[in-house]
């Protein structure tokens, strides 16, 4: 969970003068910044992950061919499942109650004459809560990403993930907000 | 935690045909591949995670000035305790008691006038089991990744995660590979 | 957590048409549905799962013989844990936070000329949220039996869980609801 | 993972005396039994849960059409993760680096005109350890179906989980049994 | 979480009588207690633990040069993600989204003549809920001081965690607390 | 687990020269230590944690009339529980296979008219690997005199753990130790 009270400048901002942030301790030590001031909203926020690897194993990732069986389901439950690990994993996320998660899938290139193919994760993560959800939205891409690596590095280890970004978010003092 | 029997290929090999792939289940089902007749041996990989952001942020993140506090101790540590979370986040992954555990960043145009600059998060685990631990190594590079995220997101919403790989394994019967 | 925007239809209700069903997404892919916009009450629900095994075995359990030593209250532990537990092991649920849960144990037939003997093992969890919490009393109840399980396997191999199923529960749109 | 150096006897034995349980400690308090001294051997367990409920519903189990989407390849993945977090949810089981892990359904009567259907979820579990993989199994089965029923819980309030039971096992010091 | 339903007595009160106990369950059980009807309030909590080690070992504690590197960082971040499991640590205790937390240190009698120094680990937690923090501040200082320990016990196996206790609390129905 | 690779010098040692310590990284960053080339050998510790409070209070503890209810067994789960997540809880240990875990308590001063009373708790681990398992023990200890304190807390609010110690351990390259 994100915390905006610091959290919702615009997001072209330029550089905040150390002064002015009123959350960072005295020492620089880390914590766990207060949101119990905080109104609850209703908030969303929807983040990617790439994965790119051969045009032939993004087919397979489709017709569930790969050693180890049926790719985007698996993967689908494994981001929804480490979105509500994020504070777990996350040292300085707040815990939240998630109200909905999605993860879907966009595949280009498969079996095309290309050099690469990609698998595009997009997680959208729904609360009604205190801070934001870009945290939990970006975990449950990123694993969904990492179980789809899992599954194809038998036939390719050379598969890299990348663009991993929230795409945008909404609620909050900052309100919407897209890339 | 990887599994070699069919996890160690050529990293530059061609498609291989489904009837080749004894791993695969009759109905394409997903399911951990059995690795209980592999012989133990001494097994390390690492890999990389990069997080692209302003420079004066980056500045930010080697000086603890960010609002959450100290970034880069404390992105390590998220780290190093997601790789030994790795079989309870990527669901086919193999249980594993890892050995070693490293994380380290390297930092790429820090104040200066560039547009952009990064921090690179290089994981490496070691291990002596039965199967290699190329996706520990990748859960705590991306991990410590997405905690340098949570922690410059305040003042930078349009930081981005990238070049997600795995950098080179070494154990098992494919012996050391290096990107 | 179980969601009854969905989820409160009579329970002795016929097929839905899918054309109802406004929750299923069009490609059918697994989601956690969407409760955010649903109003906080007190729901409570009560579940049960059921041991059966030989009448001796039922009397060890219950005087704490058994080689793993005392058996109900190590079993009643392990379902309040595992009531808690519920959204990180059914990958649709929803985390809630949960108000009260108790574990109950009931025997029959320990020490008799029968062949059969039973615990009946019912858990009852409550909250004050959006949806309701039959997931957390059959996991709670189901865990407690699994935990007698393994408290008995030792002394009886052929031991059984059946007859899990939810009990009664309240709160939410569809009230009242017992068996 | 169970413990057989008191937990192979015959499957159908009789009472064992208190005074023969060299596992039981003095005041009857629950412990984890010592393993350390038992031999490392290759184990495998398999185990059943079955869901039963009406006909309609095992059909939209099977072709995808359940409010919270496809039911059967969830439930698989929640069964193999479950599978990985027996002895966090099993107080007195050790901790045992699962090797291969399978979840498979068979379904019988839907779509008849019978007033119930079922659906079995078979788990099997291989290790190369000290001790038994029955627990693993019962686990797997048991929150697979756990999953089940929340999928279909939306349109059948009165689904029952039965029939929870070891199916066969084999390796340790009392080789192989089967139901 | 603790729940002051029964929890906020005069912290010097004498012996409750068993008979004034609402929350005692008629067989002994144990239970987590109801706090569905209370009101959310704003509560914090603060409780330390001390280490007490050599003035050498706490000397290289502040300076890093301990064999597993530096110390405070790492175990300030162990104890904010350990104030975060209390639930699933404390079986009675109820879960509760965490507004805030922080872990400071104090050394006393580093590098001196004396022969003891110590670290005192105080922990502060805020939320916004149904019943007070005092778990969860005393789980994160005595996780943090147990890292320390895992941190020093190569050089010094003699240290020793002491004086763990509450310092203040606020919020709830017994209003602010302080030792 | 702990890593006595550097882990096993006399207890009483004197300082070690910064130099010595070969596993110190150049930049002092925390890290998990490499034991992948250390031996199995079988290992134990036995740890100890205090809480001190009223006598009628530990009185209670023993009868099982606290609010909460049976607090001996219920600490003792939580002990065998805890050992078993000791790396998930301490960033630097090792996962470790445990062979056996016992959690033991002995009163002192209760119902008698001293003005303190206490519980000492008594954690024991075994385990066949590579390094020590003394945090696990260290953690069995205290998680479970944090769930007495949980338990006591309505009535005592001034109760306090200390004595957080390691009683002996065996195994490994340094033999046994007893303090």
């Amino acid at each position: 969970m994100s915390d905006d009270a610091h959290g919702d400048p615009p997001a072209s901002t330029g550089q905040q003068p150390v002064g002015d942030l009123t959350h960072v301790r005295p020492d620089g030590s880390a914590h766990m910044v207060d949101v119990t001031g905080k109104a609850e909203t209703s908030r969303e926020a929807a983040a990617q992950a790439v994965l790119t690897t051969r045009p032939d194993v993004v087919a397979r990732l489709v017709d569930g061919t790969l050693p180890k069986g049926e790719a985007l389901g698996t993967a689908r439950i494994a981001g929804i499942m480490a979105a509500k690990q994020t504070p777990a994993l996350i040292p300085l996320c707040h815990p939240l109650p998630l109200g909905a998660i999605t993860v879907d899938f966009e595949t280009d290139g498969a079996d095309t004459g290309a050099e690469e193919a990609s698998v595009t994760v997009v997680a959208r993560v729904r609360t009604r809560g205190v801070t934001g959800v870009e945290m939990e939205a970006l975990t449950a891409a990123t694993v969904a990403a990492l179980t789809l690596f899992d599954m194809v590095k038998a036939v390719d280890h050379l598969a890299v993930i990348g663009d991993v970004k929230v795409l945008e978010k909404s609620g909050g003092k900052s309100g919407a907000w897209s890339r």
